[in-house]
This record gives structure tokens, sequence and C-alpha cells, in this order.
């Protein structure tokens, strides 16, 4: 046992500071705009979130202190292991060396709870008694559930109707954490019941769940509402994961030549990525020739065949207007299995720094994700969330080109999640019901046909 | 964050010995006996066994040195995480410390690989390819399939028929590791073949498939067999974990003045208190007051209602005869959700050990489990599997009773898994459905009737 399999941070490690890539950026991030086309002011959204999350929101500062109750919460699975997956470079026959950041190592299971606990924390330190949320898997909605019962917050999720029917367990999971949860469309809002008076038995979607955890966020002065990903606060609170992967790998003298993390709203990739990208930018010599790769599904691909342009952030149109890659907010995303990964945008710093070529973005078909993310399991014992799928096929590709090449490269993945909720997928891949989908170009053309004209 | 919340060991810190008790008892263990009433002689397993193994489970020697390449796929997961449980004494408002180990970060989200992966390295180390095991909620045969896959071994499962219709996500996590997994009664085997020629739907039991298993492994001379508790060598292998703890707890200069284990077959249980026992073996000052109290279901009281005597390890009548607490080899427990815990024996170690008096053995009834389970997951965020819920009711009951004395007392409990599979148990106690089930005297009786009249 020479080289060890895990690289562990000891507690008084877990970061002080989130780093904020916004500092950063060559040019400032683009203002997120009103209907009427014009920058929102910030208050516009303070009935939905809390003064220090509308902060982060908008800050340029490169550092920002993390609360010390939120870094003790943290510490209940923090810091993660960095991972040597040697046992895949073997089966591989690579000579890169394959590094990979744990984050499944979380109560719920996903690196999701990394953003869920701040934001609850700040929402209780200005008073608020209630969050809500809409989820669709249950990733984000377990959270925050989660999140809620650490810091004393009752929360109260809208979850997408089919899939509050066909995925009892991560419900379960919200309920026992003491979350409500209700199926989408539901009588609680003027939302639902509009939708509900024509359709009562309407399947739901994240759309329509976001805006009825919206309306009752903003019709209630006591309760604020939360988001799991895109907004620049959320891969602030991420930067978490990238900030103790360095760490981990000045312990081993090494440093990553290309980082692959899964890419849908983006705060898994942002997560790990931005604070080697931090060093890149510092000019850092070790940093210079890093590669930074988004890897998106090839049936929801925002970053490489979306455009660059202003959309709405859901699909009603609810939200203020943010300049991102997107495929049209009217876009659906076909039932792929990553369910983390459906979203017709992309975090806007992500996008901006693809549009600037500091990142590159890939898309790949489902089955091959799949297809990955067993031969890992295989080797390394961990089952991969579907999402985490993505940057394993990505990231099994490159050790492969490394063969060809002979490049000892060293290649860093985020492993956001544990794929123990997500059995019934392995089990269509393994039982060969899973499709790939690759978009039609006319249905491409069509969905973006409904960007706003604005920006 | 004066104090941690997780105590950690490096790599290089997991035991290079694992702790067999056997040498540490006062009498020597009663010997399995066969059919006619004498000790068996340990040749007659050699069909279903490795030498290794069969040399493991007669031993007494106190420390049998751990192979590097065993220490090495430990790695992936261990050391576990020593926990302070700090939110839940709050809670509680309890004097007492509460301290747990983790074993839910392995890759099968319980503490079975702990002997998994040694039986699959003793296997290959003498030339067996395949491996055969019966499995019920799947949480051994996700294990062995698991080590299987690591060390390079073919994996069959025999799932006993109910589970693998109604859980197929455990089903699906063997899949995943390569391993076949299939429904038993199965046409695989003579057993299988005969119960289903006159009850084609026969919904199976965890007898059966043991049958089905042994008679695999008996009959090909490339596959042996595989248990998952009760035997000493699967509780050798589990010391693991009580090792650690004892290191950890020296980092932080305490010991425990309480350890409770859930205990089914006794794996669990004597895996956390077995080291420290020796520590009182030993006439160490630090261990004098030390109680280890296992802790089982009202539904299934092996230790607290059974007989001490021989009888069969399985329910059909084909293992050796084991001196152990038993409600008889017929005794059928009720459909509780702690699947772990249904066995109607228990380890002949744990069982002398709570003879002699050195072990406490406790019932408790189901929904309290559920209801201390709950507590500490909104206390801790970890949600715990339906046997661990057993060892968290009793270190709650006992942190009150401090409460009320003022002691304050080092607690120390197994949280043996988590709960991400069993998310179908918690929905049940949520909505009311679970029932508590105290076993009638009547039935007590007329299975202890069954017992074997040897030994």
């Amino acid at each position: 046992m020479s080289e060890p399999t895990r690289i562990l941070l000891e507690e008084h490690e877990i970061p002080t500071h989130w780093y904020n890539i916004a500092a950063d950026l060559s040019t400032p991030p683009a203002p997120p705009l009103g209907p009427d086309g014009k920058p929102i002011d910030p208050s516009a959204m303070a009935a939905i979130f809390p003064e220090p999350i509308l902060e982060q929101e908008m800050s340029r500062e490169r550092w920002i202190a993390i609360p010390e109750a939120v870094r003790e919460t943290y510490a209940i699975w923090r810091p993660s292991p960095l991972m040597r997956a040697v046992r895949l470079e073997r089966r591989l026959g690579t000579p890169a060396k394959i590094f990979f950041k744990y984050e499944g190592v979380s109560p719920a299971g996903s690196h999701k709870p990394n953003s869920a606990v701040p934001q609850a924390y700040y929402n209780r330190q200005v008073g608020i008694k209630r969050l809500t949320t809409e989820t669709g898997a249950g990733q984000w909605g377990s959270s925050i559930a989660f999140a809620g019962q650490m810091l004393g917050l009752e929360v109260r999720v809208y979850m997408v109707r089919v899939s509050y029917q066909q995925k009892p367990q991560r419900r379960v999971l919200m309920e026992t954490w003491g979350a409500e949860v209700h199926a989408s469309p539901s009588p609680l809002t003027e939302t639902g019941r509009r939708i509900l008076a024509t359709e009562p038995d309407h399947p739901g979607s994240l759309g329509i769940a976001i805006s009825e955890a919206v309306e009752e966020a903003a019709s209630r002065p006591d309760t604020n509402y939360t988001l799991g990903s895109v907004l620049n606060h959320v891969l602030l609170h991420q930067s978490l994961i990238g900030l103790e992967a360095k760490k981990q790998f000045e312990k081993i003298g090494l440093y990553p030549d290309v980082i692959f993390g899964p890419c849908g709203g983006g705060s898994s990739f942002g997560g790990i990525a931005f604070p080697f990208l931090a060093d890149k930018f510092a000019g850092e010599r070790r940093a210079a020739g890093l590669r930074c790769v988004a890897v998106e599904p090839e049936s929801c691909p925002s970053l490489t065949k979306g455009t660059y342009a202003y959309d709405y952030g859901d699909a009603s149109g609810f939200t203020p207007l943010m300049r991102m890659y997107t495929l049209g907010h009217d876009f659906v995303p076909p039932g792929i299995h990553a369910g983390g990964l459906r979203y017709h945008g992309a975090s806007p710093l992500v996008s901006q720094l693809v549009h600037e070529g500091q990142v590159e973005a890939l898309a790949v078909p489902q089955r091959a994700t799949f297809e990955a993310g067993i031969q890992f399991a295989r080797a390394e014992g961990i089952i991969p969330a579907p999402e985490s799928c993505h940057a394993i096929r990505a990231v099994i590709d490159e050790a492969l080109r490394c063969k060809e090449t002979g490049e000892p490269k060293v290649l860093l993945f985020n492993l956001t999640g544990h794929g123990h909720f997500d059995m019934s997928a392995y089990e269509r891949y393994l039982r060969g019901e899973l499709e790939d989908y690759t978009l039609p170009d006319e249905l491409l053309a069509e969905a973006l046909r409904t960007l706003p004209s604005v920006g």
C-alpha cells in the first residue's frame, strides 16, 4: 500500500472560504434582465431569496467566508475523499493516472448538500422559517430536506407528479428528514389549481413545479425559495469540491492535466473545475496546460448545440432572463435517466467560460455513459449516479487516448453521487431497454425560435 | 470546530491483523457436531469452503494476519469514520457522549464487505473460480457480488423469490457488479427442481436458497459457498470494525462505557464489541466496567427468549449442529423489515459470551426502532438501515437514562449501513402501517420442540 487509494483531509482542512470565479472573469458577467430587457435590481428577488444569497449572486469578491455553522454541518461528511482509480487504470492499460473526487459520501448521496446547507443557513439567519423548492428525480429536494432539518427550517417540496408516483424512494427520503412533499401540479397554489381544473391527471413538469414553489415563496413572508444549480451562488458554494481537491493533490505532489465534470445546470462541473481555473487565470505555471471539460448528454446538448443568448431559466418564463447556452426554454428533454442533466440551459458562468474558450464542452450518448459507469463500478466497486457516468465516459475515452499516445496524464473527474437510488436505470440498461437520442436539427431550430428577443 | 465530528484514520492504519476472540474465551468454543452427534472433521466441509477459511473457523490464535491484497481492497472505503453524534446528544439533552462507527460508507452500503472481500480472496488463492451464496434482502449477496468482481471470481446468488420480485434494487446492484442472480427455488438445482415440480410459484425461503447454493458448491469442484454471518471466520473478519474504533478512541483520549450492536447472526455486534472485550479479558483497567449489549428484534428474540443448545444453522438441517441461542431451526421470523436480523439462531461465539454473562442481550420492538432511526436521521443527517436502528433505539434509551442520573457515559454503537435501499420500510413506518410483534409463548415452545436431541 505505497500509494494511497484515498487522499483524505482532516476536518479542520474544510475550506474557510468559497471561491468566486466571477472575480477572475476577463469581462464582467452579463447581468440578469427583467422582462423589459433592462438589468433587474436584486431587490426584485428579495421576496424569494435572502439578502446574503442575493449579495453572493452578484458578488465579484474572489473569496467569500464560509460561516462556522455551515462548516460544522459540512463536517458530517466533508472533506470528501479524493480517490485514485488505480484498478480502472490497470483494466484499461492506460499510463494515465485517474483521480476522482467522491461526493457520494454525503447523507443525501450527492454533491447537492454543499449548497443546500448554506442556503438553509442564510435563510435562517434572516428569520425565514420555511423553504420551498421543486424537484424532479429528488436529488435537490432531498438535499434541501436534509439541510432544512439540520438547520431548523421547515421544507415543502413540489415534486413532479410522475416522479412522485414512479420514484417513491427519494420522496420517502425527504419525508424521513421531515419535509412535506406534494405531487405537482398541486391544489396548494394558483398555478397548480389552474392546471388541475382542466387536467386533473396532469403528469407535471419541472417548469410547473418551479412555478408552484416560487408562487408560494413570493406570497408568504416567512417562506423563501431555493434552487440547486444554475445560479452563481450555487456554483460558489460548490467550489468546495475543487478547493478540497487542490489541497489533496498538493499532498501527493500532483496536479491535474484534464478535469471532467458532468454538466446539466452546471453546479457539479463548476464546483470541481473553477478552483483549478483560478490557478490558470492567476498565471500559475502548473495550470498553464490545464483543460476543463464539461460533459453533457447528447439528448440535451445545450453547451454543444445551443445558442449563447438571453433566455428564461425556467420553462414558464417566470425567472429573470440570463445569458447562457440554451436550447430554448420551451425545449423538453427526452426521458433520459440522468435526471440532474435534463435542463434546457446552463449556468451563466459556465456558459461564459465555454463561450470564451476557457472551458471545453462535450456531448455523450446515454448508453455509452452507462457502459462506462458499469466498467467503473466493476473496477472500483463504487456504483456511480447516471449523471456522474457522463464524466466517466469522457475520462475513460481520454485514458484510452493516453494509452495510444503513451502520455501519463493526470485526469480528474467529479463523481457527483452514488447510484443506489438509480438502480432502475441500470436495470433498463442491463436489459437492453435504454436508447440513445440525438436531437434532430429541425427540433433544435424550432426550440430556438422561442428565444425571447431581448439582450 | 474544536472537537471533530469525524475521527479519521489514514489508510496505513487499516489493521494488519484480525482479532480472534476464540483465543480469549475462558472455556473452549463448543465444537460443531455432525448428524451423529460427534464433532465433525473440518475436512467434511472442504467441498464448500477453502482450507484457509476452515483454519480460521477452528483457530484459537489471537491475531490472524490480513493479506495485503485484502487490505488494498479494504482501502476503497476503510478505515471507516468514527463519528460523534453531538447533534443527537443536544436534542436529547443528555450528558452522555454518543459515538458511532459508520459502516455505510462501503460500496455496498453496509459492513458486509468486510468479510466478503477476504472470503473471495482465500477462495481465489486456492484456485476456486466461482462463488455461490443465498440472499434475502440482498445485503450479503451484493457484498459478495462486489467482492467477487474486485478479486476476479464469478458469483451466482440464489435470491429468495419473493425478494427477487419485490426488491429489485439490490438485485440490479448485484448484476451491475457482474453477478448472476436467480430467483430461488430455481430450476438450476435438485432442491429447486423438486420444489418447483409440486409448487411452481413457491415464494422461496432463506433455507431453500441456502440449500441451493450449498448443493451447487458441493457438486462443482471449481465452486465454493460463502456465508455472511454466524460463523467464527465471519466474526473474525468483522473485528476490523472494533479494532479501528479502538485506535480512533485512543486519538481522542476516550474509551467507551457501553457498546451497542444490532444482532441477528452476530457479525455486526461481534465486529464492534469483541476487540473491546479483548481489553476486558486482558484485565485492562480502562475496560473494567465495559458493558456490551447485543440488540435484537422482539419478533426474533433468539438471545433473550431462545435456548442455549445445539441446533442446525439452516432451516433444512443441512449444516452441522452448532451450540448457540436458538428459537429452533423451524422458526420462521415474521416479516419484519430488518431483514438482516431475521435468523432463528445466533453466532456461537456471541451466544457463548451471552451464556457466560460477558455480553448482555436486549430485545426491542420494531416500531420503536424506526422511531429511533428517524430521530437519529433528523439529528445527524444519516439515514440508518433498519438493522442499525435496533442499536440506535438502545443507545437513545441509555442516553436518556444518563440524562436522569447525570452520568456522562461514553456510548458507542455500530451504524452498520445506510438505509437508502430501505426507504419502503421507512415509508410503511411513516404511514403507520408497521406493526410490532411479540412472540407468543406457545409458538416459542412449539418451535423449540424441534431442537435436535444431540450435544
